[in-house]
């Protein structure tokens, strides 16, 4: 149902190009273009809820305001977060640059940045790449821009969804996070040929990413960056339900958001804790949050070890509704504890796939929640105590 | 002012004793005794708020109640943590032989445990253990008896008072952790011969805390068994005026929680996160805790990396009074962020001693508040993830 070959130029009359700017000292592709040819060009986004917002962050909240978007400019390499006034300046040049090549207002265009912050962008190479990109704009574009977007990420990410009824969602990501909060740096833009004004896809974004990428926690920090746009044409001519669109929609961001969990900085394993029986959706969710963001937790995983005394000692620490001693847990479906004391003897858990399943039982209501999160592993500690990122 | 050569023998009128069980494996000592001879038996307690609250825990809160201690019996080897009904029954028991061993009621006799979540204590080996202590139970045993309750711990806590008035204060410590919430599960003993009632002693005790180990925090975890217990006996016939004695307390517990956070897991760098000029003391610990628990922002100074980016990403998430424009962050002294734009060079940093210290200036009001925590280094992941704990 949900194609991961293809993203953003699956639906029809959008253009995209990735290119190397030079940002990147790898000499890797690091700027992306995202293009909407219309015929209609709405638009909405859901960004990062940090204090210190980005500069581009700033700018395309923005040009948000009208719901009108005529293409996203993204470049990797430089985050241009907390970089005082000439990083609202760089972001502007940036939309401007864009706006030219395209003919269209400068309002008419998102900005998106991901790498270091602090440090402010090369924009002799930003501007010379933008030019370049729009030279290669093609509506097969979609893989290279995917990949331009990319920092630590080793894989691209792509998903896209076709209806029966002639439209479809396409979208990529990079980074491994949530919304609010959010962490390592996502940038995720997804398209549609759908008919639809901007005030329903807002209603949808929001929705979508409720249940996707804001429940994707790799370790808890919520980035300056983070940014989510969505972009739609009408060329399908069709005019979907908010169910079914709201769906689909859904399904592409999950998709994206276990896609970056399954790619976040130094995985080794891929860990849904999903919470049953609780009272609310809110105690589920902060009861699996809390265990997914346990660093003693987070490494017995990664030493596949299935040290359950980490995951109560975690949910111990929640106000959810709960008696301790009618909690359960379990290791991809071996119940190590239950009714307050220990079950099945942990040596019968093998924690050695890739995938890890924690279930939680409340016994406390009719309510779910997951998380996704990953292990705590050297490789986490390389990748950001070795180089600034 | 503080000597750490000294702990909980120092007063007059403790005994104490470390003996090996036979609960490690590595034939460590595991187990410790602290006796209060008299004349007086005033005692206080703070433990863990984990809702999963360990065995000994639950003992130790309910003999509390009338505040009158005389003895505490401690094992390292196992945490009798989540071990159901038997748990319990394990835990009294050992209450149960030291009462014997010091012919005093059993609920004057308080018990804490550390070690692996989950598994039944070889009682065989301990109540053996603590006959064996009783029979070594001496006025100069403060050190053995740090030494039995280590665990991860690579050199034991003590620390010590002696005020000019003729009395004085002692105390160990064991794991790095806060109380609530807290983690690697943290036992402290303090002893004193002061001439002081238990509410005093317990109201002197919270005080102190809360700026002590409560402002340790090296991985946000909160451990089941957590307990600071502090026993006096009067046997310096002083009755110290309330200021004094909370100062001369809180002097000692800070020294044990520092010496804690140097030597929580893997830490190669000891951080002191302050933050001045917030709003509240309340904001001021937020900010300061929001950073100290920010992985990637641990990761960097594990990698002698000044990247204020992740520091300031980690205050933005806070819901203190602050205009980002108005925020400055300094690492050693150095002054990387100031005004809503970058300040000095980041490459002027030193990281490379082992005490960090990272000053954040929220430009708010008056207050400040400190949180000491760890970087988060390979050290770490090896010692949560290669083996249970």
């Amino acid at each position: 149902m949900i194609d991961t070959a293809q993203g953003i130029t699956r639906p029809r009359g959008f253009r995209a190009a990735g290119v190397t700017a030079g940002l990147k000292k790898s000499g890797k592709a690091d700027l992306a273009l995202v293009v909407n040819d219309g015929p209609a060009h709405q638009a909405a986004a859901v960004f990062t809820s940090n204090r210190f917002a980005a500069a581009p962050v700033i700018w395309s909240r923005s040009v948000m305001a009208d719901g009108l978007l005529r293409g996203v400019v993204l470049n990797s390499g430089g985050a241009n977060a907390c970089t005082g006034p000439q990083g609202m300046i760089d972001a502007q040049a940036m939309a401007s640059q864009l706006a030219k090549g395209l003919s269209c207002p400068i309002d008419q265009v998102a900005v998106a940045s991901t790498g270091l912050i602090g440090e402010a962008l090369a924009m002799d190479k930003v501007i010379a790449g933008i030019d370049l990109a729009v030279d290669q704009l093609t509506a097969t574009g979609g893989q290279l821009a995917a990949e331009a977007i990319m920092t630590t990420d080793t894989v691209s990410k792509q998903a896209s969804y076709v209806s029966p009824s002639g439209w479809s969602i396409g979208g990529m990501a990079k980074g491994a996070g949530m919304l609010a909060p959010a962490l390592a740096t996502m940038l995720v833009v997804l398209t549609s040929d759908v008919d639809l004004p901007a005030e329903r896809l807002d209603e949808a974004l929001r929705l979508a990413c409720a249940e996707s990428f804001d429940r994707a926690d790799a370790d808890g920090c919520m980035s300056t960056n983070d940014s989510v746009m969505l972009l739609a044409n009408g060329a399908s001519g069709v005019r979907p339900d908010d169910l079914e669109f709201l769906t689909a929609l859904k399904l592409c961001c999950i998709s994206l958001a276990r896609q970056l969990i399954a790619d976040a900085e130094g995985a080794e394993h891929a860990i849904t804790v999903c919470v049953n029986h609780a009272a609310s959706v809110d105690d589920a969710l902060e009861v699996a949050r809390c265990v997914a963001r346990s660093n003693l937790f987070k490494c017995a995983i990664a030493g596949n070890d299935p040290n359950w005394g980490r995951v109560l000692a975690a949910i111990g620490t929640t106000e959810a509704d709960f008696d301790p001693d009618q909690v359960s847990v379990a290791f991809n479906g071996q119940t190590v504890f239950a009714d307050g004391r220990p079950g099945v003897d942990r040596h019968l858990v093998d924690l050695t796939d890739f995938a890890v399943a924690v279930d939680i039982d409340l016994d406390a209501g009719e309510q779910t929640g997951t998380i996704w999160t990953t292990d705590l592993t050297h490789g986490y500690v390389s990748e950001n105590a070795d180089y600034s990122s």
